[in-house]
């Protein structure tokens, strides 16, 4: 039988999801709890690859599980593994899925979303979950400069240092938006997949932008350019979380 | 000159404001820092005491500075405090008050806000800033048993042993709301004051009635009897925050 998990977790303390060589991926201490619950070493397959230090809300992950090593009802599972679990992981739900599900080839797109605390001090309950921006912001600029990242288009210009020539690097956002609470500066971007350090390029540029770096028309030049270096600075990996992925139906 | 500080805090290292015998309170760690930029020994006034492991969003705090101390433009006097800071303490506003501004004695009225994470499993990016409580709730028992609090009442029952034989127990709320988000429950208290442990023990008993261990209708009773066995359970410190504290403008 197929299982499908909703994980979230506290970036901090890992080298992202996946299973690395060097550091601690999320991937190995859920499949190390799985391998105690069930008595079997099982391979799990998250929706995405998150960078080191990056948080999640809901990662979604599959595995099988041969029906006999169940033994226990489903809505169990998830209190089971949390046991086993740090807390900085837990197993926010676990369900029965359909043979054929696939958490990463079945994704119809993802929303992350990258939070900015604007204020010349940081509100220190906020400081490992946004990232301190201490000047003054042009938000106009920065709504402005977000709308030419939505729709489909080459991304190169927003992905870091990786080997694209054998793969397209051309992605569609849904989303890319920008709220306001008080010095809470919220980005919500959704789209079909992303790049290696996209986001974070993103909210970096458009960070930079708001800053009076360079006007929001310069873009689409950075997109047409297809080149890392004339996009903007890169934003820090605890500022981003991945918020849903999406499914059909 | 008296200045007028707004200070955030993350509770989780500090045994609550005050200077305490035993543990470190943030007023010492705020005092050190002042001592250091103004080379001198200066005492403080905070407008509450937190317990320990209780957060501030905005702490207001006083003192008094000899005029040729000051030596820098009142609007670099956050900045230069917090340099000296560690990251968990933030003077988030820093200005020049009225030279009879009392913290503590002008203070008309505070507001705290308490959070509860309401699902089986906790979100692990807020397990440091809110109570885990898995089980499912009653929210419009919890509604209807916090109108109880409204007004002014002898909140007794809901201070934990303090010798209150020489000084009033009565306090005012004028606001005891629940709001809801998801998972995240936020109870906004706000009163002309507040008794030891007083927020705790109102959402502790809140929680409970909502838990089905009392109607809301117990609570005027336990209001009637005075006495801290009859009402509820104290929530942990972790999810309280000071928010707001509210003088005469």
């Amino acid at each position: 039988m197929r299982l499908k998990l909703t994980i979230a977790y506290d970036g901090a303390n890992y080298a992202g999801w996946q299973i690395q060589k060097i550091g601690l991926g999320v991937q190995q201490i859920v499949e190390e709890a799985i391998a105690k619950i069930f008595q079997q070493q099982i391979r799990i397959h998250g929706s995405s690859r998150t960078d080191t230090g990056v948080h999640a809300r809901a990662m979604i992950a599959h595995f099988d599980l041969p029906e006999d090593r169940l033994r226990m009802p489903m809505n169990k599972v998830a209190l089971a593994l949390n046991a086993q679990l740090p807390e900085d992981i837990r197993v926010m739900e676990a369900r029965e899925a359909a043979e054929d599900f696939h958490a990463r080839f079945d994704a119809k797109g993802k929303q992350y979303r990258y939070f900015v605390y604007n204020h010349p001090a940081m509100d220190p309950l906020l400081r490992r979950q946004a990232w301190h921006v201490p000047q003054k912001l042009d938000l106009a600029a920065i709504r402005k400069a977000a709308t030419y990242f939505k729709g489909k288009q080459d991304f190169a210009a927003f992905a870091n240092n990786r080997n694209y020539a054998m793969e397209t690097t051309v992605r569609t956002l849904f989303r890319c938006e920008l709220k306001k609470a008080g010095p809470i500066l919220t980005f919500i971007i959704e789209g079909d997949g992303f790049l290696y350090k996209m986001c974070r390029g993103i909210v970096g540029t458009l960070i930079q932008c708001g800053a009076g770096k360079f006007p929001p028309t310069d873009i689409a030049k950075m997109l047409a350019a297809k080149d890392r270096r004339m996009a903007g600075m890169t934003a820090p990996a605890h500022g981003l979380v991945l918020w849903k992925v999406f499914y059909e139906s």
